[in-house]
């Protein structure tokens, strides 16, 4: 066919746009970072050091590539409906029946599915702190369900009473990160159960766990051993992080049977891919490199809080596997220019305005040379050296 | 934590899960179906011949295989949002730009997508013929949108204008697979062209072209080539078939940019998997894997036709790479028990009850020798030879 060129000024496809629900004629695109390649090539760089994902710094683990390579085959087959294998196995890691788990194409479709079977359009609201996580207030302004929202306190802990104090019977759900991202403040999972017990029953509280493996002790920080009290409590985990399976989009929800049924039912049947659950699978079994994951986060956490602190930055301090920082006081260039400034030099990092927190950044904890180089790169930019 | 028990039936769930949206409530679970390891310690079956799911029957290309097993130690990193080098290329293999594309995580997301963001729940309906994809009624059923069906003829061509005769101005979407699944009845593109032009221009009329690459000559069928006069009309096509990537769920919608653009701005920014995406991009460029899987299921549904209709089998002209058949008048088994025995010796092929088909099978077309091996296993269970 001809080439069609780009439609979207004409009056035709003006008059049609407002055929679309008022919801989705509202929404802003997504703005997609640079890829590495991008990166490199714009900037002239040979190599690049990526710190801006919370990626793992090990990589993928040799058992998961091992499996992704034999499983390679099967790709022409599809998946088993349901991902039966894959929820058998997480639940016999976590200790709870498989009727507890729904597995997802990143935790992103849980919370998409927690937000549809619950909450109705136009008449009820969810509750979050101010800034989260960008899925839970995107799913429900396309679900039509508002958002009620309470500020971070300044130390980026959680001010659980305002926010419990702005729910009413409308309020379908609750989400929570623990550790939240992109501060790495994390609370124990006690003042959790606090929160939710000054919630009515019919709200469902979602804690979203995607950092917690890095918050030593797990079991004081996981909602996981108070799960049972509460059937309105759902746990997300993902194996984008400590498991290093980010690209393969794999994630999970822990709840109780009544709602995981729901979800099981409604979602997508083959929304889990072949490799994502041989790759889930095969990492499950892989205890090294999760526990080397663990470690060398905690090192490197330690690495960057100490190297940024000697550089005279303020350093929030972090269960996750990140460190969100401001630059010193008096520091003559702005958190995007240092951002610009350490690109231009290979590393990239996270700047946060789209957290609304414009004198921030965020970096991912690296490699122990990672950390270095970046550390490097961050003294030559503040001190202005060449 | 300890075990938890299903809870579904205790009184506490009963009454959170009237909290539930009523759309929920009401939703019917999935049936998964065995898996051939199930099928195989079931029946002490050493081997099975799958033909049920429309697979391809070359399995994965081999440029496919290399190419995941060369992108497995990608696996730690997040997909670029909004995959963008799937989008150029499939948008250079089809002459149209970029920005006509929708890549998603499979074309069940695309169906989903589309539903989101142009039907009002509780106002709106989609109109379909009966049978149909059940995705289409599942998705609309989520959304609180209704559905207007119209039964197909009994020789499965369309009914065009009766379902035409259905539209209001509530009419959201109308939902046309071609060549349809099961029948593998197909038309030409013109036929749905006169179906657009009759109905409303703020309905979306989505063309679902899974099958369409077995549909020769392709453009007669395909409505690609009409694309650029209807601002209305998404074309659905897949990487699960003539690709042979049913395992990696990657599917796209065609479409003018003031819809893609919508579809891209809500959709979840990493629903792409990365090694569906480098699948995906090795899949385009194998066209000696695409061209010999055509010439493999032309041949077979020829070969498949002759042998179901010397056994006395009634078969349906297809244009897909599947066959609809009933079993010869007078045949003492029903189509469930033919189903079953065909099992037992280690064929799987697929009943249609859930088409409301149920004196009719699906084969689809396997290798020249699974083909035999299918007729051979017929003729014994026809025949009542052991």
């Amino acid at each position: 066919m001809t080439q069609t060129s780009s439609a979207s000024s004409s009056p035709e496809s003006a008059c049609l746009q407002q055929t679309l629900r008022p919801q989705v004629q509202a929404f802003s695109a997504y703005v997609p970072g640079l890829s590495i390649a991008e990166i490199m090539e714009r900037h002239g760089l040979a190599q690049v050091i990526k710190l801006a994902s919370n990626e793992n710094p090990l990589g993928a683990s040799p058992v998961v590539m091992r499996r992704v390579r034999e499983s390679a085959g099967s790709a022409f087959r599809y998946p088993q409906a349901g991902t039966p294998r894959l929820r058998k196995a997480i639940a016999a890691k976590l200790g709870v029946t498989p009727e507890m788990i729904v597995p997802g194409n990143g935790s992103d479709e849980i919370i998409d599915l927690l937000i549809r079977v619950r909450a109705r359009p136009e008449s009820e609201h969810f509750l979050a702190f101010s800034p989260c996580f960008s899925i839970y207030t995107l799913q429900s302004a396309l679900q039509g369900v508002a958002a009620r929202q309470v500020p971070l306190n300044p130390d980026f802990s959680f001010p659980f009473e305002q926010l419990a104090s702005l729910a009413t019977p409308q309020t379908a759900l609750a989400f929570v990160t623990n550790p939240d991202n992109p501060s790495g403040h994390a609370v124990p999972a006690q003042a959790i159960c606090q929160f939710v017990e000054s919630l009515p029953h019919s709200c469902i509280v979602v804690v979203d766990e995607a950092y917690v493996d890095f918050a030593l002790p797990v079991e004081t920080y996981s909602m996981l051993p108070h799960l049972q009290k509460y059937p309105n409590v759902v746990v997300l985990r993902t194996f984008s992080k400590c498991y290093g399976l980010a690209g393969l989009r794999l994630g999970y929800g822990v709840m109780h049977p009544w709602l995981a049924d729901a979800l099981m039912r409604v979602r997508l049947p083959f929304s889990v891919n072949l490799l994502a659950e041989e790759a889930g699978l095969a990492a499950l079994e892989d205890d090294v490199f999760y526990a080397e994951t663990v470690r060398v986060v905690a090192e490197g956490r330690e690495q960057l809080t100490a190297g940024l602190t000697a550089l005279g930055c303020n350093v929030q301090p972090s269960l996750a596997n990140f460190l969100l920082f401001r630059l010193p006081a008096g520091c003559a260039l702005t958190a995007r220019q240092v951002f610009e400034a350490l690109l231009a030099r290979g590393v990239i990092i996270r700047p946060l305005e789209s957290y609304n927190l414009p004198d921030a950044l965020r970096v991912s904890v690296g490699t122990a040379e990672e950390n270095a180089v970046f550390l490097d790169a961050l003294e030559a930019v503040l001190g202005n050296r060449s």
